[in-house]
């Protein structure tokens, strides 16, 4: 990708509201959830996650997304828009390493505000000792389905 | 699952524009595309793809989900619905097995067929001898946003 272009794709990544994320489970096959994230400098651009109080039925570690990173860190995820104009489809795939922030380090704080003023939802939320997740090491692929360069229209749209 | 709940999640499936795919590739990355997809009965139930026209750099046996399944055959999958009210959060996440079904196999045009009711949108393409992709063995996990059980209030929605 082109300088430009990869911008481009940073501003999709960074303005999406839900992504979806594989890891592997123990049995080695993919496991994909949606999830919500926000896209940090670290300075390295990281996506960053907390495993918030939505429902769930186990705790932080024995989530299925945190014991599979821990053993398998190669992580994948997808932002796109879907659209029944087909030509208007779009997406950009990652791919990266995972690792979890632990609630003593003090990014952990960092990314519970970013992650509060991307998602007002959060702040009814006590994240103070949930477990973050961080994804580094991105490596960006771009699809349009109008087969033009990504970034040249409104690909920067608010959605 | 119980099978009320089980019946839901098939039927949240089924209605779906999109889902996200997750394969497995040569780096042991999961790669996650969005993907169009229709649910058919062979008996078994078994979530159908074709490697359409929409633009691709590479012809179909070069793709990379190709590549990936015909080396690694565990899929991942989510059909889910976001919205800002996270309370109306659902998600049904699979786990499969993906083979290819060749332009010989008569399930071929089958599928096809199935697939241009389900979008009209195929109906202009020639995907006559395009790779079709099945994934069976499929597992389901279901998950609401509100804690209660799958399909008791409007996940069969149309959208």
């Amino acid at each position: 990708m082109e300088s430009r272009e990869e911008q481009a794709a940073w501003t999709f990544v960074r303005k999406a509201r839900i992504g979806r994320l594989a890891t592997i489970d123990s049995r080695g096959f993919p496991s994909v959830v949606p999830f919500c994230f926000t896209l940090m400098a670290m300075p390295e651009p990281t996506i960053v996650s907390v495993l918030d109080e939505k429902p769930k039925r186990v705790t932080d570690a024995a989530l299925g997304r945190v014991r599979n990173i821990l053993k398998h860190p190669e992580v994948g995820l997808v932002i796109d828009h879907y659209d029944e104009d087909w030509s208007n489809l779009v997406f950009v795939q990652a791919k990266g390493i995972a690792r979890l922030i632990e609630v003593s380090d003090p990014l952990h704080a960092h990314t519970i505000v970013q992650l509060r003023i991307k998602y007002p939802q959060y702040e009814a939320m006590a994240l103070e000792k949930r477990a973050v997740i961080a994804i580094d090491q991105l490596r960006l692929r771009v699809w349009r389905g109008d087969g033009q360069t990504f970034g040249q229209r409104d690909d920067q749209r608010d959605e």
